[in-house]
């Protein structure tokens, strides 16, 4: 039950003295409150008040409209405040601006086009979401710069894209250019949607890879498919200002990058990431976290027991590390809404997970995802774990199409799953929600290599990825296989005999410097050759993906050397950045 | 480590000693077994004694070779005896089959074509597999009449094909037909891979659905998709006489069914069932489970504990139930091999997990998915459960080319998924190894609620099919929404008000007898209506997939009714045969 104070609240609206809840914010978390509230009590008063022009709009569609991939802008419209007084007897206020909250009073001020006024609530939620950080760069202001988080963002964005089309139209000879920057998950899809319009795009990005939240062995194969679609790519760089070009230059501003690059464009889109809106909040003095995020409890409740806050512009506990902030995605975001409401009306209580920030993004014919911290998250939290690669066909590979998954993920000394991450061109999706599953299950390897996965030919294959994952960090836990990581490739070359057991012809297409090659179906019969050009240093095996240096890597453990196998093969020595450059300088 | 008895193993071949492991049956579990073996123990005699003249071949690959999908034959040979002598040092003799064990001696006795001969082991590995059952109809020896199971069974069958096909480019007239007995999972691969052939096609089923595993209520779904592509189901019914025709004939026999039916054809696939091919156990004297399975323990050993056993051969424990029996797929083969190995080798003893029989089978677009015990499974155990249906789209409703999955599934009173079924046209397979995944973790639907799978447009929602199926579980249990069954239709409509929620276009369209249609939208204006309506009975409220009934049966539950919700709505009361029967009735 709403918390009820004796003579708390008079609502002249509500005569039937009906429990008054007010929602702060008519998008994901904060429409997902309401609703759920309408389920559990049919009688109370709901009135959800939203600052823009629109409620439970698709934020996340925003990119594929761009593109034209969502032909019409207003299928993102999901509901209208009519559909929303049909169907669920909201009261649902666009273009109503919560300005400040009397929590003694338990009023909210709203300002509205035709005046402010004051409503009382029982129970508020807010769910504010997220404002965008715009960089530190002159010239923002341009008209050629813009974002792309909310329905008038797309409005303006599309006008201008529309505008230049025109100028094509009208003989505009210099092609259509954009820059996005950031290239986190948002800047690559609007990457793809900019490409896919026709336009003609660098992305710029602060870190020194691409979609910084990825491990960096598998960013490098987004890098490619960007370049593969034409992108040019600037990374370790930032932009430091968008200098407008004079009258009849060929695009309409330069983009300036601290490397010193000047980058033409006609469209300046930045996507650096997001803040908690959680300024309304702090005005009222609700406890804030650290990072600025609203404050709240396993049932979504902030320091006032008559506020609840949902969704961007709240503070979460991350799984395995623990650590707080927040987390804008827009699943938590629903579901947070839903529980929160919950709690209003004392609903049964259902647990609250800590989020694994499970994210996924698609990049041209790529899609890269990641549930739970990556190696760098963990080292950093000092969570002791050991990194392990899957490289395997998201089907039978003898069956048509089969592509590899690219996995690399993260276990406790326990066996305990505690992260992972995944890039392909099909099947990544569903490793990762497997692996998202058993993140908050807290499966271990051992469990992994036992699940039983759906198999038929089309559709994965009897010893699926995700098993394979489970039988390598087995192998890697218990001591079966011990590896090295292609991150410490000048230690271990300094330090051991490298041992290519790929066949020669592979060999041959690019090795590393003073490797022997010994094509592992010639080991036993030249272990004798191994061991001598040993000469007592460890031996630091590898094969393309792993698995035939696995076997070798037994071979030579049971002949008594000190063997290690190359944690995912040539294919990761290649993508991994510190090796990678220490490979420019090899034969191919 | 391998038991040792003192004196109790010679081995002309093993002059150093080394330990000696035999394995009988190369496919699956047996090779599975064999190479980890050698990784696990460089030294020991491996042999591998295969009674076929092939090892490591892609029998669920075999109908999509038929069909020309898998364009090559020898693509389904993965391996040969020469490679795996070469990658893992592996004896793997063809050809060579065992006739019997004896476990005093430690010795079997193989037949091979240059004669008989006896070989000692010091741990023996079962994996023979299963057999195909033939079901009693006469004429089954005719040429026409194939199975589809083993290398040789697809070169017979090809060979058959292109004979007929050979007709047809001389001038035959008379259309290629097929019969394919048994509707089950390698049943319906079959008959894709003939229609993909070309050929003309019917399905006889035992069973009054298609895929008998599979829900009721789902099964319509892919007899539909049947159809849709020219496919004669023939249900409820049986072969009793494969009858040749006359030289001249059309055709080469009838396949007469118990219904009086007799259709004509040129190719009869029998695709019934296998058996455990436990005979060579049995003769050796360990010990069978009811079903005629190899009863083993949790390392896969049998009641010799010289002896172990995996694969389509051997029993398992089935989760939920705890039933015992043999489940023939291959990824529990594959998983049990490798831990036979561990056990015979003395490694780290990982759990055996109970099986879930988790199976996936494509039938023309659909997919249908399976993991867990079905209700009738359930049923028949006694294990007190809720069925929970959504219809879900597979991505964003508002992303190009949403497909609706559908799910049903079951849940304890305490909340724990018992088992999920799902069939549709995109993202089944990813949903149906999410639910494996929460199944053998002992997920509820509480955790189902709040699964953070990966959300992107066009690879999910932001409450995933799972969350939704979570949702709808968790409303069910708790009380929130009750529920009535497509199955209790008639009882239902003999003594509730039905009340049909969605639009009066969508009621036009087919309705239940005496239905009160009032849209959703106008219920809380029209209550007074439907109470009088009702007079007294409990309401049975519908709508077309379940989630407007939801939000009425919620307002007539405030008000004060007895209402409930129809589970899947009337798309599931469509396709359950029963309520499907009544319907047949109404107005359309």
């Amino acid at each position: 039950m709403i918390p009820s104070t004796p003579g708390s609240t008079t609502h002249p609206s509500d005569p039937d003295g009906a429990r008054r809840i007010v929602v702060v914010g008519g998008v994901a978390g904060g429409m997902s409150a309401a609703a759920r509230a309408r389920r559990l009590d049919e009688r109370a008063s709901i009135i959800v008040l939203e600052q823009s022009d629109h409620v439970s709009f698709a934020g996340c569609g925003l990119p594929y409209q761009v593109a034209g991939e969502i032909a019409e802008r207003d299928a993102l419209l999901l509901h209208t405040p009519a559909s929303l007084r049909a169907s669920l007897d909201l009261d649902v206020r666009t273009r109503h601006r919560v300005t400040a909250i009397d929590r003694a009073a338990r009023t909210v001020t709203v300002a509205a086009e035709d005046g402010a006024y004051e409503l009382g609530y029982d129970a508020l939620l807010l769910a504010p979401g997220a404002t965008t950080v715009l960089p530190p760069v002159a010239g923002l202001d341009h008209p050629a710069v813009h974002t792309l988080r909310t329905m008038s963002d797309l409005d303006a964005l599309s006008a201008r894209l529309a505008q230049l089309e025109a100028e094509v139209a009208a003989g505009r000879t210099a092609p259509l250019r954009a820059v996005v920057v950031g290239a986190g998950f948002i800047g690559l899809e609007a990457v793809e949607a900019l490409v896919g319009r026709g336009l003609t795009v660098d992305v710029v990005e602060r870190a020194d890879q691409v979609l910084p939240p990825l491990e960096p062995d598998l960013a490098p194969l987004l890098a490619d498919e960007l370049r593969d679609h034409g992108v040019g790519l600037h990374l370790g760089t930032s932009a430091s200002a968008v200098v407008p070009q004079p009258e009849g230059a060929d695009h309409a501003v330069a983009l300036e990058l601290t490397d010193g690059t000047a980058l033409d464009a006609d469209v300046v889109l930045v996507s650096v990431g997001v803040r908690p809106a959680s300024d309304l909040a702090a005005a009222a003095g609700l406890a804030l976290g650290e990072r600025g995020a609203i404050r709240v409890d396993a049932d979504q409740r902030t320091s006032d027991p008559h506020v609840w806050a949902v969704g961007d512009a709240v503070e979460v506990v991350h799984a395995v590390t623990g650590a707080t902030g927040p987390v804008p995605l827009a699943g938590p975001a629903n579901r947070q809404g839903r529980r929160a409401a919950d709690s209003m009306l004392g609903h049964r209580r259902t647990p609250q997970a800590p989020v694994l920030g499970t994210a996924i993004v698609r990049v041209f014919g790529l899609t890269a995802a990641v549930t739970g911290p990556s190696h760098a998250t963990l080292a950093a939290a000092d969570v002791v774990h050991e990194q392990v690669r899957v490289h395997a066909a998201h089907h039978a590979g003898w069956f048509p199409g089969a592509e590899p998954v690219h996995v690399t993920a993260s276990f406790g000394p326990d066996g305990r799953l505690l992260g992972a991450q995944a890039v392909g061109r099909a099947g990544v999706d569903k490793r990762i929600d497997v692996l998202a599953t058993a993140l908050r299950a807290g499966l271990t390897a051992d469990d992994l290599a036992e699940l039983e996965l759906a198999y038929a030919p089309p559709y994965g294959a009897p010893k699926d990825v995700v098993n394979m994952l489970g039988f390598v960090a087995q192998n890697v836990l218990d001591g079966t296989m011990p590896q090295w990581h292609a991150a410490d490739l000048d230690e271990v070359v300094a330090t051991s005999l490298v041992l290519d057991v790929r066949s020669r012809a592979e060999h041959a297409g690019g090795y590393l410097d003073g490797a022997l090659n010994v094509p592992h179906t010639e080991l036993r019969e030249r272990l004798d050759e191994v061991r001598a050009a040993a000469a007592g240093r460890p031996v630091a095996v590898h094969c393309a993906s792993g698995v035939r240096s696995y076997l070798a890597t037994r071979v030579l453990l049971t002949a008594g050397l000190d063997a290690r196998n190359l944690s995912g093969g040539w294919l990761t020595l290649t993508t991994t950045p510190r090796a990678a450059r220490t490979l420019e300088g090899v034969p191919a």
